[in-house]
């Protein structure tokens, strides 16, 4: 399913479906899409998959995931990340989707993601969620060039941040997990909060003190007022403590943990009707008033439209037979089903035990 | 969520709503409703639940259950029934519903089944997939008197036929794996089958093999001509053998095993119209036009639909959320999710780690 750039722009990536959103929803879609033999790819903002369920309730409990009497958003975008496994859809994470335009020539859709990669596809489904999740950032304009180099926002740049001297910005679950993380490994960690108590789940919390009683982890309440910067280079943010005094923080690199704020971004700019910030879609095809562009998930509009995963599944199945049928109506036959269909299980690369026939007392046979 | 009877007729069993169908949409409907502080109760002909992933393929896989990467029929229900089990929802099984009608004085349902229990609901939820599963029967008429007491059509019987000399009738999966289980507890196994072979999954096969070396199954083929009585008491069974010989089999009881046929039956009796056997449904709301009687699953129609268990899961949300505006609307505020919702919690019986929030630094605290 890997496919092949097909285009004069050799960093243009070509495939029949891009789905925007990684998600749970975006994720299942790829699924049903790779099921039905459409050749499709999935691009993400973020840089891991999950989307809302990875962002805002990772280790939280869910109860009404369909025959899934108790998972976490963590447990449950593994496992839809398992159940697509098999289909080899690649995934473009860290790409958040800048540009949609529709190529009236060839009648397929460019893309072009915030970090320059190009896309091509004959038709898109937005998955988008309640948007693009987007790092609440420190105020701090000087800081934005420094993104990437100094300055990080996921707990991917981890590694990147041994033996150094960390400052974590935020108080609240994703910054304690991170500082923790971080007492692992880095020379020294600095958990700058707007006030001195912070707010995490009651084990994560005991680990906190725990850490703190250790000594290489400290918090400071505190705002950042200026970046300190020598050549270039951050050495540290000059920050005003609650008493209203400034203060020196020395740092070699800043791991911004404020939480994710979803932006619709630029998918108000493609065109496309809104309505009260959602796409309003046809609730059997899931298309768009767009052709060739569909949406599902949370990002979707429609009459009764409930804000639930299991209802983001049914989208999918519909988003997909609706590609299927509009890209390659040939394939689009009775419906078939993993658990009958040899073409459907091909394509899962699984085996099915055969249903045989076994002929004993052959002499009796009469036929 | 037990309810009391409520009506003069003290057999009568009355609720909220009654789910006609324990299949999985019909299983994931009454959790829904329960979720949402609806009182049900779900009722199928089959003596289990399940319905058609039970009875037509319990062992074979599914890979498309959303976030479910492989499962089978049976290993779907179970999951299903561990995810309803904390609403304490009554299932009436064997309760094939043959009456189904208005009492416009209170503008309730009543409802009868086969058996003879009475029920009583304000709605209405129709999910009986492809329809209710009847068991095919050997054509002799004089066998129908005799069925709960020598004649049986499903394993829940196996425990009456401990020690007796038993004709199973069928030569497919369901017949082996039934006669495979009374090698271990009947005296003797007669299975009968219209040819001298049978069908089975490779490894049930070998099983038979070796049951049938082992000398307590053996396989006859012929078809039954007449039931053989002794005193109104079956004897056993008259039948045609290949070669057009006749035979007589003599047995305890005799366990029919040729398999479920789905039959409407008597919904298409109720006054509601059916296109090519199928309820057409408001795809927003699962309302049917009779008001008070939505439907689910298999069963329904509308623009695009899918006989697929994933979408029937976003149908039974929907018609939750129907049945909760019309039967509590007061109740029916915003969406409320599992994840972070007491109330759901509550009534799922389960309890939430709670975000603490931790004061450390007491003395530098400023408010």
């Amino acid at each position: 399913m890997t496919a092949e750039p097909s285009h004069p722009d050799t960093h243009e990536y070509s495939t029949d479906v891009l789905v925007i959103g990684a998600g749970p929803v975006g994720l299942y879609q790829a699924f049903q899409l790779g099921l039905l033999g459409l050749q499709c790819a999935v691009v993400d903002a973020l840089p891991h998959v999950g989307g809302q369920a990875a962002e805002l309730y990772p280790d939280k409990p869910i109860y009404d995931i369909p025959g899934v009497p108790f998972c976490t958003g963590r447990s449950l975008v593994d496992a839809l990340m398992a159940q697509l496994r098999p289909l080899n859809v690649p995934l473009f994470l860290g790409h958040c989707i800048t540009q949609l335009r529709r190529d009236e020539t060839t009648s397929t859709f460019e893309l072009r993601s915030a970090v320059g990669q190009a896309f091509r596809a004959r038709a898109v489904i937005i998955a988008a969620g309640v948007g693009a999740f987007e790092p609440r950032r420190i105020n701090l304009p000087e800081l934005r060039t420094l993104e990437g180099l100094q300055v990080f926002f996921f707990d991917d740049a981890l590694p990147l941040l041994k033996d150094k001297h960390v400052l974590v910005s935020g108080g609240e679950e994703p910054a304690i997990a991170s500082a923790l993380a971080l007492e692992q490994i880095a020379a020294s960690v600095t958990v700058l909060h707007r006030r001195d108590a912070v707010s995490a789940p009651e084990t994560m919390l005991q680990a906190w003190q725990a850490a703190l009683a250790r000594g290489k982890v400290q918090l400071v309440a505190g705002l950042p007022t200026q970046a300190l910067l020598k050549a270039g280079a951050l050495t540290g943010l000059q920050i005003t403590e609650p008493s209203g005094a400034p203060r020196d923080l020395t740092c070699d690199a800043v791991l911004v943990r404020q939480g994710l704020s979803p932006k619709l971004g630029t998918l108000a700019d493609w065109g496309l009707a809104l309505e009260k910030k959602l796409l309003p879609v046809d609730m059997a095809t899931f298309a768009t008033e767009q052709e060739g562009i569909c949406a599902v998930g949370d990002v979707v509009s429609y009459r009764g439209k409930k804000r639930l995963i299991a209802c983001g599944f049914h989208e999918a199945v519909m988003c997909a037979y609706t590609l299927l049928e509009s890209l390659n109506p040939a394939a689009a036959g009775p419906l078939q089903y993993t658990t009958t269909s040899a073409l459907l299980q091909r394509r899962l690369g699984v085996l099915q035990e055969k249903i045989s026939e076994n002929t004993e007392q052959p002499k009796n046979t009469e036929k």
